[in-house]
């Protein structure tokens, strides 16, 4: 299936400023850039870094005091595998390669630690396998509500647990948390998707189950077949839209995603995979 | 300078348990394991994995109920640089490597998005070079309580800002914090520290400053030469000495750190660097 | 219904120390102190303050370094009234007696505030009736585990609701927040608790429905009607069986409550009251 | 001195909606309520209710969907005490008036307790004096930046003093748990500030010393002499302008104050009492 996905950034700068943006689509077994289109007003030199095991496109630019513009478009021919949920199993932390420990541990906005009791109350009596990691995504829907502007970039899992209203970000933060506080490696995707109302930015989870990574999203915004990857971490912290260091102002922020494909994606109930 | 450290771990386990164990010493430019020995009782196999960037050297075993002893011993070569204080810049974000980019976020222990007012506050006035690290080291040492049993597992960077005592993990997770929220890229080191007292495991942080990163020690308990890295992480998170999936309770941790080298090493104001 | 009751306090001071105690059962409509006797080792001074509206038998002394021994014995016939839960409603904010509204308010350890959504999800739905504070105690029961050691006088109710361990003075807070999420008036209550085991003192909520202030014991460890009242407050900052200034060291802590009456208390499903 | 106070207060309401203000100018022996008038729009009954001890008028009335406006003026006489501060020592809890001692104990936003260790780094050290608290107050103003909007309803003291900026009510409750942190009593005070730019509701605190209670405002915004008093409370939990039970928005909030005598208050730094 083919997307054209862009974004559109507009800051006002009262300073020299360096942005780091996660906002170019990865290229990887699952998903391939056909082709891009990096436009940056004023003509700013930019600099890409691929970071080595996640292939995250960081983008870093300095920009002078005045207005800049960022425009991103791409087109991205995805092929997410889609697997038989019901028959994943979790893997014990015995055996799980060591090497998707980390995703394992808390971190800034997912601390699992501080969710062991809640998780295991809830969640620890439930078979190990897909079907708990679909449970903790229903608990989330079920128990918290989607409401723009509720949360703040301070704002994490152990505080979504209690104020149980939040944003896609903190969706996928207590996904992670939950996960981690089950010993199921969990990590943050941010990314483009199809069929987001209004358009933006969007961030879902990923648990690694059976032997591989599978997406889940706790918001039912989207069907998780559309969604084209900017990146992957261990939360919000690795995978800001844009770090600034300076003073800038966003100013405006337009998402764009269509689907070229004549059967756009479906939501299913399916093990959605990368790579 | 050759040092002898160990460890010796003793468990008590009601239900088969998986430990991660950070305890074994690394390998790289500036230290090199010149014999050590591993020792399990019950017999039981261990696994050993060893990170690609970081060379954390992480071990996996698991046990049955009952007692369970982990007996680490290693001779260590240990050969940290030394450079002139004087001489070490800060990197402006826009020059960072992109590599250790995400050493300037924030962390499970090291909330440095909410300490950016407070890390200006205090320090943002000051040259942006080493010494402002160390400022940060003396605050932490002037304002902050070494004492033990005042924190526990869950306790950060945020709470020690204002809670004013804790151990030396926690003096470790405010200077990275702060060094973060000043844009400093840094990150946490756990360890085998000669002259400590009594004998523990110790941690202690890096910042990266002109091309390389340095070691700090708010606590002011060790020669920093003397410092023997079993790994480096964002924070505790990382680099727990032991992560128990199970039920089990230390019975008993014994730690020992000798220099085999006639000079033991000495308190300095230099630079120190690995690798 | 009589009861003896008393604690022995013993503490180590290592510097001149003010005391403030909550150990004296009080007087009112429904509990009246036949007999008590207060002993002080070494003999010293102490002041009784009884507060205005509540009646709380506040005692304060200052005793020099040394050893310091409190001890207080009562005999206190306690008739607790018992309501017909059925036919118990909730006032509204518009009809409240406005003497009760400040225990609606947030208070240090019962952060109404911040669990406004989680209370509504959780019991928002539920006949705005006595049965609607039953449904939150059988909440904390429910969800919270009774664990000794597992909070410190730091613990409020808006960590309670993620960590799910406590103590009695834990479930009183959790208890008193959710009301007050909901509008109702709600306080904490110390006292000496008959049948508790081991032997403590003991803390529970009152509600404020109807006409009065009805008694709620999340905990289930104890028949309400043997629940001899030290005082009460808007949680346990008011509360606390003893306050320090100074240096001291609690040394020992007994305390005993025996029923002199034939027939001891009964766990009952009425609704209890108290004046 | 004599002064016109007043507010608007313009509301939205989509149901029925009940209304607790804390805006009309309390009577004590420094303060006379000369004239005032209360406007409702739609004409609706209103009652209130003066708390026995610190006089607040709370004002309670409940409202139909649509539009509710809300109009008090009054011509209030003010004439606040002036003591020396080199006078005036802090009493010891051992001598404290046993009913000002819950003033001494946390609170929803003012969490003393964990600022223990900070308030005694910060000020142990100073004379147990007036001019502590004063101390108190610099720091405040010199590590808090007054910014409008940085915090919301669910910010306290514990908060600001790592975030450093926050708004009236921030300044006060830091200052109220720093001095219950040093067995100062302390507590809050909402009121009509003449010279407020914009004009507002502003909000002080209060600590008691030597025999009385003292009024200090680390924003250093308004001459203290010019404060008139709505209302006292342990923190802003108590004496919030407007709680709403119900669905309301604020649509419009306008605050006066005028001084009706020919020379306004001027700023001092003598020790400002009232009765």
């Amino acid at each position: 299936m083919k997307f054209q996905v862009g974004c559109q950034l507009k800051y006002d700068l009262t300073t020299d400023s360096t942005f780091i943006f996660n906002i170019s689509a990865v290229n990887n077994g699952s998903q391939q850039v056909l082709e891009e289109h990096l436009q940056i007003e004023p003509a700013i030199n930019s600099e890409e870094y691929v970071s080595s095991t996640l292939k995250n496109r960081i983008l870093r630019l300095t920009a002078p005091p005045g207005k800049l513009q960022v425009s991103y478009q791409a087109t991205v021919a995805l092929c997410l595998g889609e697997d038989n949920p019901n028959l994943i199993p979790e893997i014990p932390p015995k055996k799980l390669p060591l090497r998707v420990l980390n995703y394992v541990y808390p971190s800034r906005y997912c601390e699992s630690d501080q969710l062991f009791n809640l998780a295991n109350n809830e969640f620890g009596h439930l078979l190990p396998d897909y079907s708990r990691v679909t449970a903790i995504c229903n608990w989330i829907y079920d128990n918290v509500t989607y409401l723009s502007g509720s949360t703040d970039a301070h704002t994490s899992a152990y505080e979504i647990v209690t104020q149980r209203s939040g944003v896609c970000r903190d969706f996928a933060h207590l996904g992670i948390a939950f996960c981690r506080a089950l010993n199921i490696p969990a990590r943050f995707v941010s990314g483009y998707a199809y069929g987001l109302e209004p358009p933006d930015f969007h961030a879902v989870f990923e648990a690694y189950l059976g032997s591989r990574w599978y997406l889940f999203d706790a918001t039912r915004l989207i069907p998780r077949k559309g969604f084209v990857r900017i990146g992957t971490g261990r939360d919000a912290a690795d995978m800001s839209f844009a770090t600034i260091f300076g003073t800038a102002q966003l100013e405006g922020l337009n998402v764009s995603v269509d689907c070229l494909t004549e059967e756009p994606p479906q939501a299913t109930l399916g093990a959605i995979t990368c790579v």
